[in-house]
């Protein structure tokens, strides 16, 4: 019994030759990241305001680069703003490997979104380094920029771009007092250049996100890992409902127009229509405007947005119909017009197989549970899907919560996460 | 045959004794008020935005007076800046009969709210002087301050004050870079005085006011006199539904607390309520704004107004309570908090019966067709209601349109109010 007992002992002390990602290094560079664009006299709790191009987010791109560098990395701008750091491979023949995630956040919003994924990426390429593991593949780490859509009303730029998928006009859009040209040169990309930011479609070997679930079904069922099939597509609709407004008080239940009654009835429909039969679509109206909007006159106009979202386009096309055929019921039935405009339309961007079976053996290599689900938020990957074979790694969001102060994600599911990707990296490279 | 057509010749040619307005006076006057506060490149159809307090309004304030003086009446303003003008009686221990409207306008009103009954008023009184008909009472017209809400939050300030309701808090508001203080004093009125404003309950012998509808019911039974048995009672709420906002892409419709679907079935209740039983009755969401407002976040918050209306107390007490018992049944539901807080309560001002009466025989003696009605607008005769028997003419609102340049009376119904108003201040000088 000794004598197992001094195995035992002998056997934790000796050093895996297997490469493992740092829990405490990962979770301190969380918490130091997190003092950039935190809110006056709050704690890491308080959740962090860092918007695309405002001085916390450069300041906080300052503070990566510096811990790339620390790992004995160049970061490259690109003419974008993206951040890239390359290792060599073995075979300079072979693609690339990318992965990373974002550092920029919507105001007030968590310490996990894009940032697990950042520095997950800058550990899984500092611990091969320290190991001295080198790759076949060259290995590239990527912060991209604006990944959310706080700043400019286009979002995803940083990858959109690389994806190549850019629009001219855009350089003149102006969101808090900048143009988006001054805000990538804030950022110390190059707007003149901004056409080589692109990457040419199958250039890559792969591309690989960790990242928060941002839902709660990991949480629910408590399951460590979810292999994601897919991000969603998304289809959103203007809509404008036209009552009349009139008197509140001289104007007889019988003889209104009222834009709010019917605007609703189509807010209640579009939860009744998705809910009609089983399957993980969403629909939502978070949007809604009622005019003139005063206690004492009956709402004349309602203006709302209407966002259908699922991996399955049929799915979309199906909600849109009956959508569409609702709202005419209860334009007839109210006495109002409700006009629906198509006003946004995100096709889906499915994961490649071969690397959905890589992150489920990396977790099983763990002895972690996995589960495969959807991507309902939109993600840099599905640019990067473009271009070249796509996998996402999720872990858990407690309670779901996430874009606030309130998103939460353990630090050991932050740690079996990097873990995952670290391994998922290396399967990639066998590939 | 050719001597019955001489004799009605004579009779159309003989004067009658008994006085009658002048129609085509009254709408020149009509149209002459149109120009202060006219939109521009606009016509009479445009409406009018003749704000209390604005340079509209001192302008047409200004035109009034002068057709009082022109009239041989003196104008006087009071220290909260409404516009009186009396006319002697024949026995001066007799209390004055009070009559008239307001000018003021809400923003992109019309030309009727309001200017029928102020100029009618003063077409009355001219006609008795023209005639020489001395009253037994004096006669008094007023040009109300400050009707709509428009300007300040709390409405009806001119009437609203001569009824004793001050308060002095009041004066400090600021509306348009204007303090109420500087409003008064701009429309010419003396705000150190404000308190003397006040007259006393029981100082006048009636109050009455002629105003267009604002609500469909004469016009849709094409009856030309309405006879206003009160002014219905308001009961307004402020509401708070608490959900919780969260990402719309990522959270399943199982785990959702959306405020806006718990907002929209607290909508629909409110008119199911307030339907479900015959009457009056009304009841209006007017006010709803969502947070955050963004079309991929599931609505986190949802504040609303709720206003219900009825000449009958217990009737809003019984609507209150089932959308008090519904709210807490929704919330349950949706997983929302609904908190409805009492705003506003306004109780309900009753016309005097023997003046509902004298304005019934006035529109039979000029062969028109009158029913009884609720008011479902406030009007200053609420606050007149306070101090003396009050009564109330409506003439048609074409469609029921108000509070908009689509507000339309024709202009033989402007003269058939302006006759019942004047036949009624003769009937009220006998009583």
């Amino acid at each position: 019994m000794a004598a197992t007992l001094v195995a035992a002992a002998k056997a934790a002390a000796t050093p895996s030759a297997r490469p493992d990602v740092n829990p405490a290094r990962l979770r301190s560079r969380l918490e130091a990241l997190s003092l950039y664009g935190r809110p006056s006299g709050a704690g890491f709790e308080g959740g962090v305001s860092r918007v695309a191009y405002s001085d916390a987010d450069v300041a906080a791109r300052g503070y990566v680069m510096q811990l790339m560098r620390d790992a004995g990395l160049a970061p490259r701008i690109d003419p974008v703003g993206n951040i890239f750091a390359r290792r060599e491979g073995r075979d300079r023949a072979l693609k690339p490997i990318l992965f990373g995630s974002h550092i920029d956040s919507v105001p007030q919003g968590g310490n996990f979104d894009g940032d697990l994924g950042s520095l997950s990426s800058l550990e899984a390429i500092e611990v091969l380094r320290e190991r001295g593991h080198v790759t076949r593949h060259p290995l590239e780490i990527v912060v991209w920029a604006h990944e959310e859509s706080a700043a400019f009303n286009r979002g995803l730029a940083g990858s959109r771009i690389v994806a190549g998928d850019f629009v001219p006009a855009d350089l003149t859009q102006t969101w808090n007092g900048m143009t988006r040209e001054q805000s990538i040169r804030k950022i110390g990309g190059a707007p003149e250049r901004i056409a080589e930011a692109t990457r040419e479609k199958g250039s890559l070997h792969c591309y690989l996100e960790l990242h928060i679930e941002q839902g709660a079904t990991l949480h629910r069922q408590a399951i460590a890992i979810g292999v994601v099939q897919g991000i969603v597509a998304i289809d959103g609709f203007d809509v404008v409902v036209r009552g009349f407004a009139n008197h509140a008080g001289t104007t007889v239940m019988s003889e209104r127009q009222d834009a709010l009654v019917a605007a609703s009835q189509l807010t209640l429909a579009v939860r009744d229509i998705v809910t009609a039969k089983p399957g993980r679509q969403v629909g939502t109206v978070g949007r809604l405007e009622v005019s003139p909007n005063s206690p004492n006159v009956i709402p004349g106009e309602v203006r709302l947005s209407i966002e259908f979202r699922d991996l399955n386009e049929a799915t979309l096309r199906d909600l849109a119909e009956a959508i569409r055929a609702k709202a005419q019921q209860i334009a007839g039935e109210t006495r109002t017009a409700i006009e629906l405009i198509a006003s946004r339309h995100n096709p889906p961007a499915t994961a490649d197989t071969v690397i959905q079976d890589a992150i489920a053996r990396a977790a099983d290599g763990q002895r972690l549970g996995s589960i495969r689900l959807p991507s309902g938020a939109g993600h840099d990957a599905q640019m990067m899907a473009r271009l070249c074979p796509m996998g996402m790694i999720f872990v858990p969001s407690i309670d779901g919560i996430s874009h606030s102060p309130r998103e939460l994600t353990t630090w050991d599911d932050c740690a079996r996460g990097a873990r995952v990707l670290l391994d998922t990296v290396l399967a990639m490279d066998e590939d």
